[in-house]
């Protein structure tokens, strides 16, 4: 049969990173290549406590279909959690969502007709422009320098373009570059939206992941006329396993997020909602993320430390403060995914750097990842990258 | 400020039944709106050791991202568990969905343009018109008779309608009607699907909860074109709260599926995904189903009993020979908004009719759900409802 798929799949393509973990994922490579938290640091052995004492004290209830909107004790503990970064937010103005991930197809569904504007950082989240991309948006991107988005480029794209809908950006930490956005630069961000009438999709899953510094207040925070729309998940700082994320937005926007999850997906998981609920009254997340912390830190820094010795000098890289990953920068002209073929051969994985820019180009580029990986393997996969590097460059 | 959502929200309201179920989830009220599974019938206590097996045994992986398809011991014993409708599949060609619902939206998403045909039974399940809505279709509406969608009425509608993208049908116990497509007509069905070049969604949650007869083979079985995708789910048969259903289809078609899914949510919730195959591996599903069986069985015949008695003679209704609904149909100009007014009056709730057409009209129906009272609260709501239907008829 001809299958008549409808235009909008014309532009889906599978995530390079999805794609290639099937690659990445054997065991004798070391791979910088996923997005995935420590799981030596998941809290197993709290979670064997609080699903025994969910499904026992409230089993019939947690195995049942629950409301769209997410539990409330959980909603509650949301709230709290978003607090150091100077929210906050009414229970009632957050919707549970299966990951970020879900939020950010939402985002693209709430708002985009085909060929609206969406502003994106350049380079952006990869899995963020493959959900995006199935509402066909035209992507303008923005660049950035080691304090995010620059804003002069910013409002030049507002200026020039008609329909913008959102302006999408990770302040912290930011997925692929590790950079964070100045508070000054929130500030003038939130202006210009409102300045410009668009609205703000601040995707914030490593905020609390910060090794040094001060947490920088949300976008979300500086937000005058409700157009910021926060998207959080307890993937990083909790487990991701569970697929449990959520929206913070005005009841305005948060009512039509509403509509869209019941026809997606009715409602999330009701035991995981119930069980991340009952963690959270039995154990401090903050302890909790304050180990996560001191892990990726210690590991950010072997990993810098091997590139400082491992790497050609002409080779660049950032220094993230918090997050899950650093931004590769080789000389002009090169082509990271020629390096990722001969790492490949030294099985040493990352994630070539083109399909982090909506529009393409820029191929000099590569994100590497330094939660998953324990501190010899990243000396190891470092020096090996190193030769390669030494032997392209 | 002023929000431009896109045009697809113009569409979209609330569904009917998740705003009702709010009035009618007060304890006092006895409801028949809802289409929950009776929670007495929840296995909570072999969940408690699947759960703890789980996560002692591999909780880090657990825990952890996973791959979009979905775990293949789960997906090779959703296999198995399609055996009995005559259906083979390779696991292959299963992808794992938050509960059926989400294949619901991806079907849409995957197929229709605005503007689109999406012929459905008219009556049809009101989550799947929401779903669908989102993408902007043109409904076209198939009559049925007790044996299913008329198909002489299909024909009609192929032939007059140009760009028809799918045949959305659930052909056994329909929501909501309760009605069964006989195996004749589901052979027709192929053959006109096939003969117009266009694919048939076969929804089917209640297929294996069958009171009598034999259970019939799906749609699918008689598939010779790759052109029908199946919708499965574990909400009635295991339990809702997990949010874990499937899409059994062609692989070019599961490809994109795949697509879809990653942009969405990336995957299912990993854990539940394994606790749900070593409820598997440790108990028979099939026993399981049997005892949920005989509590439906018997629950409909109190229902329709009562309804023989409290009912007036010119209200009728259907007799389903499996699934959780049945379906009232009151004198021809009545609208059950009305009773629905008066029943709550009485503490009694169910969900009217209309919402249920997707172009509207037909209010003299409403749905009736038995799974989810005990035999003296479906005798009671029956005989408060008869009371409100003998002052209306």
């Amino acid at each position: 049969m001809a299958l008549q798929f409808a235009s909008r799949m014309d532009g889906l393509k599978g995530s390079a990173i999805r794609e290639l973990l099937k690659i990445a994922d054997k065991p004798d490579v070391i791979s910088f290549a996923g997005g995935f938290p420590a799981p030596e640091l998941f809290p197993v052995e709290g979670l064997e406590i609080v699903s025994k004492k969910v499904l026992e004290e409230d089993g019939r209830k947690a195995l049942q279909y629950s409301s769209t909107e997410g539990f409330l004790p959980l909603r509650e503990h949301i709230s709290k959690l978003m607090e150091p970064q100077s929210l906050k937010a009414d229970p009632d103005q957050i919707l549970v969502t299966a990951g970020s991930q879900q939020g950010l197809d939402f985002c693209a569904k709430l708002f985009v007709n085909p060929g609206d504007v969406v502003i994106t950082e350049s380079p952006s989240y990869l899995g963020a422009l493959n959900a995006f991309k199935a509402y066909e948006p035209k992507f303008v991107e923005v660049e950035m320098d080691e304090e995010g988005m620059l804003m002069d480029k910013l409002e030049e794209a507002l200026k020039t373009n008609g329909n913008v809908k959102f302006i999408y950006t990770i302040p912290d930490f930011q997925n692929p570059t590790g950079r964070t956005m100045t508070i000054e630069r929130r500030k003038k961000l939130v202006e210009l939206a409102n300045a410009y009438d668009v609205c703000v999709v601040e995707d914030n899953p490593y905020g609390s992941l910060r090794f040094e510094g001060e947490i920088h207040p949300a976008i979300k925070s500086f937000d005058t006329e409700d157009r910021v729309i926060y998207l959080g998940t307890m993937s990083k700082i909790f487990c991701p396993g569970m697929r449990i994320g959520w929206i913070y937005a005005a009841p305005a926007i948060l009512n039509k997020f509403n509509l869209i999850k019941q026809g997606a997906d009715l409602q999330c998981s009701t035991i995981a909602q119930r069980e991340c609920a009952a963690f959270f009254d039995m154990y401090d997340i903050n302890e909790h993320i304050k180990k996560i912390i001191d892990v990726y830190r210690r590991r950010r820094d072997v990993m810098v430390n091997a590139m400082k010795q491992y790497f050609p000098k002409n080779v660049s890289y950032t220094y993230p403060n918090g997050g899950l990953f650093l931004w590769v920068t080789l000389p002009e002209g090169m082509d990271s995914t020629d390096v990722f073929k001969k790492a490949m051969d030294k099985k040493v994985a990352f994630v070539a750097g083109e399909p982090f820019y909506p529009n393409g180009g820029n191929a000099n580029h590569f994100r590497m990842n330094y939660s998953a990986m324990p501190d010899e393997k990243i000396i190891e996969g470092v020096k090996r990258l190193g030769e390669v590097l030494n032997e392209l460059c």
